[in-house]
């Protein structure tokens, strides 16, 4: 590699999305770019070589699930998490942060740490800035991240705290970060308020992490508030470290995201609603395939899809494997789902590199409203 | 295609095994063979191109689970089981014969067919000959099964009934095919009884079915006596066409059925191990991988496998799969079973056409008492 790691350069812009690469000592990242989530270290249903052939490049894991089980010290004994679970591209891991508010039970916070029950045997465990980033460590991801807060988004008083906690624990993850072969993210909290957004993308942006996240969107706030805080943060944070956008999305937030500056995202959603018989199309369109009417339907998913799904299967078979409860189902919705926003990712780069990423979006909104995906906020 | 179909050539003999070549409309079938069962056209948590990948030629697909759903009319109209599934090589279906013995409620057999309850809704279905010569004909495997009965391998008088019934319904199912597309095996049956296998075996022989079937094994009886049937019938059998010694097996079974004159074989076991966490080795084993030995095993499931899943993945990870109840863990293990049958009967092939398939299985069963594997009768 010519590129020093984690370097990143921006290769074209439109208005503020913009087409880069960023380099990682496991491969390069071609932004904009959409990240299926392994979440234990296997995403769901999929070989690695099955990603592969849909163009994934990178990988999320789940540090608290690993944390867990099977153990950070495991993996790292048996050569780190890219030898593990036989991914050879890029891998990010996330602080734990989000799963400890989102899943853990009897949590109590308090400003150095979280202690919880396991989800899984109600065991006490405790997370704080310095044992995240040690976990992150031993699971050797290219790209980690800090251990921040994700509070309710309209609580103000809890946004603030969680917010003066989370950039207090951005320093503390600096500071204990041993592995140069990393690059540890920052991220941007505050919920809906824009004084505290941009309060906390200053003190992150000023933290110098060789990129950083948005956290704390798409947690039940609106599509408007989510695009009005995208704005506000794409103006503080540097321009030239690449952004990624936690947890979003759908075919619609890849396209807002990125003309919103973002560079990177990654969502459960594909492959969970693949476990939930639901495909996904390009426009945003969500088809339950357990339908009667697609009982003798010989149309792929989705007409214009030119995945291994959609060349070789209907709908009717796909419903037939849900109706049967045959895994099959899950691994040709989530290698469809998957490969429609991956796919996304990809077209939308390709248009900023030629300067016509306008007209692209211009038309996906276009088709939306025509099939009347817009009305009530989907 | 030069030689028409259903022809069988057999390239090389050694002793009562034969390596041969099965022509059918979708592809030449090298024997011996073993073949993957997709009972509800998948096999399960595999794609075609997973099954490619590991050398399967033949795939089975269950008459009795595609009448029921989603039926064999729609099957049809969606252009075949070949399209439904995406499978572009032989495909083989049995007569329906045997879920109704082992899987149907309120069963009720006269001399002309079978009513039962469906196992999935209650709903009083009939199989007869005819109908199942019908389903299949819609299915449009290339080879398809004689509508036989298959009885409790020891109780005389039953064996007696369900033999008689067998063969004036493989005259029946003769009778009424129409497709010169599809091969129709005929069924032996017969239990343990050697006077009774070999009046079937003699009576089936008689009707010319371009391929012949051994039913009725490995439901309860002793390797032993299974053995002793294989060399009865393989006697009787006409040479010049195909056996197929249904629902049969293990590794052992396919080295001691090819040894008295088998060419094809299929079995549930290794996607149903596989689904039980359980792996097979080329010699027989069996890891429970579960095992809390295996926790820190950067081992493959077998050394000696260059299969996809041998090749890249550790045991360690494959537990903390299962463990983590992720489906990949299945998805892994059915390939590597399925290759280890896929691949021993291939190799056996290879030895024979080498002239030295004694040295083979001299050898595989010196393996096998070496492991003590032997002891017991597994």
């Amino acid at each position: 590699m010519i590129n020093p790691p984690f370097t990143f350069k921006i290769e074209a812009r439109q208005d503020r999305a913009r087409a880069g690469k960023f380099y990682t000592p496991h491969g390069v990242l071609n932004t904009p770019v959409f990240a299926p989530v392994g979440t234990q270290a296997s995403v769901k249903s999929l070989t690695p070589d099955q990603l592969t052939n849909i163009n994934t490049s990178l990988v999320l894991a789940n540090t608290y699930h690993l944390h867990l089980h099977p153990g950070d010290e495991l993996i790292k004994e048996l050569g780190g998490l890219h030898r593990f679970m036989y991914w050879s591209g890029p891998i990010l891991t996330d602080s734990g942060g989000f799963q400890v508010f989102s899943l853990a039970k009897n949590r109590h916070i308090d400003n150095d740490g979280v202690t919880f029950r396991s989800h899984i045997d109600g065991s006490t465990q405790r997370l704080d800035p310095e044992k995240s980033i040690s976990i992150q460590e031993n699971l050797g991801a290219d790209i980690i991240m800090a251990f921040d807060e994700c509070s309710d988004p309209y609580d103000k008083e809890y946004v603030r705290e969680a917010m003066v906690r989370t950039h207090a624990w951005a320093e503390r993850c600096l500071q204990v970060k041993t592995r140069s072969d990393q690059a540890l993210f920052g991220i941007v909290q505050g919920g809906i308020f824009e004084d505290f957004r941009q309060e906390s993308a200053e003190h992150i942006a000023d933290l110098e992490f060789p990129g950083n996240a948005i956290g704390g969107l798409s947690v039940g706030e609106t599509k408007s508030e989510m695009h009005t805080i995208l704005e506000l943060v794409d103006r503080v944070l540097p321009e030239n470290k690449p952004r990624y956008l936690m947890g979003v999305g759908t075919p619609e937030d890849l396209v807002n995201g990125i003309s919103r500056g973002v560079d990177i995202f990654d969502c459960v959603l594909p492959t969970r609603l693949a476990r939930h018989n639901t495909a996904m199309t390009r426009y945003g369109q969500r088809l339950n395939v357990v339908n009667a009417q697609y009982t003798r339907d010989a149309q792929p998913l989705d007409q214009q899809c030119d995945c291994y799904t959609c060349q070789n299967f209907s709908r009717a078979y796909i419903r037939h494997l849900i109706i049967s409860k045959e895994m099959l189902a899950a691994t040709l919705l989530s290698i469809h789902n998957l490969h429609t926003l991956i796919n996304l990712a990809h077209d939308i780069r390709l248009s900023i590199l030629a300067g016509n990423f306008d007209d692209f979006a211009n038309r996906f909104f276009q088709i939306r409203s025509e099939l009347e995906l817009d009305q009530g906020g989907n």
